[in-house]
């Protein structure tokens, strides 16, 4: 250990302690106590702080994510686009350095601080790098050798997201993921033996990965450094164990008083005094240690420079997978590959919409080889394999290659939604999908609030999607479910009804650089539309059916919209003109012009929305809502839908309700607004 | 195996295959591989089909539940009150048999079919037996020493939620646990070395399970016997890996083809004629298997009869605590428990509601031994602990005692929330709490919506409700959570503003039989308010401050309720009449009478709704709303509420242009409906 290396360390250090202080708020224990290892780590990695996107730089999840004034630091001392200034900002309102680490600040490759997702994202990361070499490295043509590293903590280790993406990165042996964990003995109730006391060694080594201890984390630099060189070589995911001290060099290191308040004055002065810093100064970066990390950097982006040189002479030797890579990088879809959405017309057979969704999947699939993605063991239900599809699996397994784009999730949906993340944020236009029930996206909510927190434009094809499912019965059945998650900002819900505005809902998905987008798809036949389209579900919601002044119209979504078609005519019989809205997507028709959603929705004329779940979220669009606001039932699907009243006949008994109760009652739209609340000012997208 | 034995395990075979093959839907393999464990299983537990409800039964949980129709058929065959016509209508309409199995159903412990739940919930059974025996029994009074049983299969161990409860188990030496792992090799995607190649027995080890294995689960019964033996003297929780074959005897054995559909005609009949059944019969039971299960029923209700008489002796050796005992059996509170509840005044200092509740919870433990509950690693900031409350541990650890009734969760909030769910499933009027924050009750959707869905009545002490809880982030600011979960059927989703309100939701939450509460406190401090009171805030909405006709009325909820109060000064100086409602809780309001919701929220006036989070479900209230449809924003708290313009001016602002909109038009009340939608058609309660 260097006195440069010391220098360094203790400059991270105080530099995290002066973040956490001057904010009077974060996590000073992690930084302190983790600053030894960062700083071995950093070193050795490869990366070009002025392009922090050069796709074969080496990865950094850091998922104990409240430790993030390590990381604000690292990156600032490192020449990231962070400066002093931004450091003294820390945790203040509109800040370059919010609270946890936020994926579009310039190096950090993905949002933590919720736990457990940061190390699934991290197997995402590693996951991408494995098809992505696969895919594009050739003899003597290397373009993707990263690694990606991880710091997480006895929390993370805790949540069941961890525990899922863990156990599946053993299976993949996933050798280029080499995960800190960052052992302290401690979490914000106190010492980890009050709830955890299970032998992670033991654990880990249990999903097939290898374990490496490094006793003394605080001071043993040259062991931390053989372990990520013993790491490097493994064929295994490894997890470099780290015993720590937290918030070592305070006068309360090692307790839970350090992990997430600011350290006293006197304490940070003690600090100071002892490591050679003046106790007078803030944020004082001792020149030398600048001048040791630029070098670290220079080496980067030279680095950098040399993968451009490779790639170019690659585009050369392989021009085509050169301008398909290219293409890639540009973060473009290739050319005319929407030509391969099928579309549809009434003449065709009623199909259900998760099977025209597996035909979507399969006609497009070719044209975009960064489509990746699979299911949580419900593969034959979701229909999310194309027929030609080959498994992303270690190839000794003999169940698939490392360039196969269909992932074998296991149960493990929360763990899916991290992943699904960590793919997106690898880089390289990757659009991924996972498939399970709509109901069990559920399990995945932390991940699917993260996907729209940080922009990562993922799909869910989440099927089986109402009490159409049958005879599973209500723990399977949605009913809050797109209430929840129409509630999401940035994401995406669609719910088609037939062939057109599925390939709508694949459309938007795939087109979409910053929004994730759930799609949800029935189990039950749906018959094919007339006045459907591509073109006019993207709108998010359109006039399927138009009566000339209509006495009502009808807003539907999914397998209901053609039972409310065929209310139409039910209530033509009774001398009542009803028109039929689709609704395929909330979050895009929320964003079509006031004078189109006035158009589909207009002032005096009553609106009853029909769908088969919980009404919570319809009274923003109609003035009466026809929905389920109780649990399911076991049964055949038909014979719910009857129950619930969810016919033609059952409509148009709503409907006529409607019509009596409105009748020479002045109406306005329910989008009719007296003013805009944040509507449309989203947080980054 | 006696010839019995064998007539036993065939029958239940058979039993489920034409059970499932008359709903032309369902699940055999499992009940097929799993009905020699089953059967030794249940021939060695003390049960009495009569009284499903005897406190000191063993339990058992069907943790993969899809294999319902083991259970329905075991069920049947000891005699609870399920007829072979209820299996005839299995998965069918308003049956006694659903798709998976439902806690309602006399004999079925907890509601399973989402994976990993189950096993979670045992958990809960298990900490809740351990706490009930050691706060119970006395020398020469085993009031209780049930054990909890459980199988659970590769699904199940794929979850997170069963990693965060078996993970827990393990630290709590729960002895009175012992899980049967289906270890068959197949899952719907097929072989699980597509995705899970872990080696499980190491993985529970590492937990602190103890793990048996049975390499012929489907002919040893002997070694399953001893297995069980085994379990029972073990201080650990046991896992007994349990080696078998999926749709064992059918002509598909062993593939996932048996996992998920009916078995073929001929299929069944090679079954029935291999086993010495009438292919020509179905649902044909020997009569002998009626009687051996009768005799182990007779003696469960001998065991039963026999704890009835010592629980009288128990009640005159130790009349106070056998009074409570009785007490909590007939599920009743003590009288003038809620004596306890803290009441306030205006002259009281403003106090964060988290505080609040922290008070409730210290004046009202010592009247209610049933309460236990404890943080997912929060307690410092969820404020959950009391000051005298002892942890419960294994005394071994030094930390506690088995008998004490704070919980260290550690950071597993969906394991907290299904295991919960397996202590409210105990019995004995457990009310269990849990707390984390209010974002994170997300990671645990899947276990609240069963909560729901089983009525289960637990507690969600649910904290830093908002972006006020300032400089954390949006990563930890609740945006969409409130609309997730008002809209799950029967969950109550408290968010008080106030002292009395949050007392009041503890009255609710506590005197609730089959209502799940989630209690939503904020971080910062709130004043108290004049004119709230617990009796007004049980109704769920009420006007606190009345305007005589007002120009408008202002709906408000927790943090933003004396905001909308201080804005009714802003407005009068403007000449605006405002009244201001509090809405502490959308599902209790919703129970009110139509004309008591038209008293608050009448026609003729405007209505603005102001919370800072997504307005997605506030339109059922009000017809202009103010919220915040996107993520929040690291900063100081009063500097995030003053951007998104929640303060008495920035409310008065809006309020101001809804008045001006919709001055001179006729209005309905959005609580005026035309008719009313399935809304008061509870599933089950
Ligand atoms: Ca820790
Ligand atoms: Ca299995």
């Amino acid at each position: 250990m260097s006195a440069l290396d010391i220098k360094s360390i203790n400059t991270i250090r105080v530099l995290a302690v002066d973040t956490v202080f001057k904010a009077n708020s974060g996590h000073p224990g992690a930084p302190m106590g983790l600053a030894p290892a960062a700083h071995v780590l950093f070193q050795q990695m490869k990366f070009n702080p002025k392009n922090p996107d050069w796709i074969n730089r080496d990865r950094f999840v850091l998922s104990n994510g409240h430790a993030v004034a390590l990381l604000y630091t690292l990156l600032h001392l490192y020449g990231y686009s962070l400066t002093l200034d931004d450091l003294k900002s820390f945790r203040q309102i509109n800040s370059k350095t919010p609270g946890h680490p936020e994926a579009d600040i310039p190096g950090v490759e993905v949002t933590t601080g919720p736990l457990g997702q940061g190390i699934a994202n991290a197997v995402g990361l590693a996951i991408a790098q494995a098809q992505f070499a696969a895919t594009y490295n050739k003899p003597d043509f290397k373009i993707s050798d990263n690694y990606t590293y991880a710091i997480f903590g006895d929390g993370c280790m805790m949540e069941g997201v961890a525990s899922e993406a863990c156990s599946l990165a053993g299976h993949l042996q996933l050798g280029n993921l080499i995960a800190f964990y960052d052992d302290n003995h401690i979490s914000i109730d106190g010492d980890t033996n009050s709830a955890f006391t299970e032998d992670v060694t033991k654990r880990l080594e249990s999903y097939g990965w290898e374990v490496l201890w490094v006793h003394n984390g605080n001071e043993d630099l040259a062991a931390i450094a053989a372990a990520l060189e013993q790491a490097k070589k493994s064929s295994k995911p490894t997890c470099i164990r780290l015993t720590t001290t937290i918030g070592y060099g305070s006068l309360l290191q090692g307790s839970h008083s350090v992990h997430g308040s600011p350290l006293k004055a006197d304490d940070i002065k003690q600090l100071k005094e002892k490591w050679g810093f003046d106790p007078s100064k803030t944020f004082d970066v001792p020149q030398e240690v600048y001048d040791s990390y630029a070098k670290t950097a220079a080496a980067g982006a030279a680095a950098e420079a040399e993968w451009n040189e490779l790639f170019s002479k690659y585009q050369a030797a392989y021009p085509e997978l050169g301008a398909e890579l290219a293409r890639r990088l540009k973060g473009e879809l290739p050319a005319g590959w929407e030509k391969n959405l099928p579309t549809y017309t009434p003449a065709d057979p009623a199909v259900a919409s998760r099977k025209l969704s597996e035909t979507v999947l399969t006609k497009i699939q070719a044209a975009l080889p960064e489509l990746v993605g699979g299911s949580a063991d419900l593969t034959g239900s979701n229909l999310t394999r194309w027929p030609s599809a080959v498994d992303f699996q270690p190839p000794s397994t003999g169940l698939g290659e490392w360039s196969g784009r269909y992932f074998r999730f296991g149960v493990r949906e929360h763990g899916m939604g991290a992943i699904m993340n960590g793919i997106s944020a690898f880089g390289a236009n990757y659009k991924a999908f996972g498939g399970t029930f709509l109901n069990f996206v559920s399990y995945a909510a932390g991940a699917v609030r993260l996907s729209a927190l940080s922009g990562h434009p993922i799909i869910w094809v989440a099927t089986h999607d109402s009490i159409g499912l049958g005879e599973d019965g209500p723990t399977h059945q949605p009913i809050e479910t797109l209430a929840h998650f129409r509630a999401i900002p940035n994401l995406a819900v669609w719910r088609p009804a037939d062939g057109n505005e599925t390939s709508a809902a694949y459309y938007q998905a795939l087109t979409s650089t910053h929004t994730p987008s759930i799609i949800a798809l029935s189990r039950q036949n749906l018959p094919q539309l007339e006045g459907s389209s591509i073109e006019k579900a993207s709108k998010g919601a359109y006039t399927l059916v138009a009566a000339d002044k209509p006495d009502v119209i009808i807003a539907a979504t999914g397998s209901e919209v053609y039972i409310a078609v065929d209310s139409v005519k039910v209530l033509a019989a009774q001398g009542i003109k009803a028109s039929v809205v689709s609704v395929p997507d909330f979050h895009t028709f929320d964003r079509q012009t006031e004078e189109y959603q006035l158009s589909v929705f207009p002032d005096g004329v009553p609106i009853l929305s029909v769908e088969v779940m919980s009404t919570a979220v319809w009274s923003k669009y109609s003035h009466e809502q026809f929905g389920i606001n109780r649990f399911g039932i076991s049964g055949k699907a038909a014979d719910i839908y009857e129950y619930f009243g969810f016919t033609p006949e059952g409509i148009a008994e709503r409907a006529t309700k409607t019509v009596e109760f409105y009748k020479g009652k002045e109406l306005l739209s329910p989008l009719h607004k007296a003013f805009y609340s944040a509507k449309y000012e989203f947080h980054k997208y």
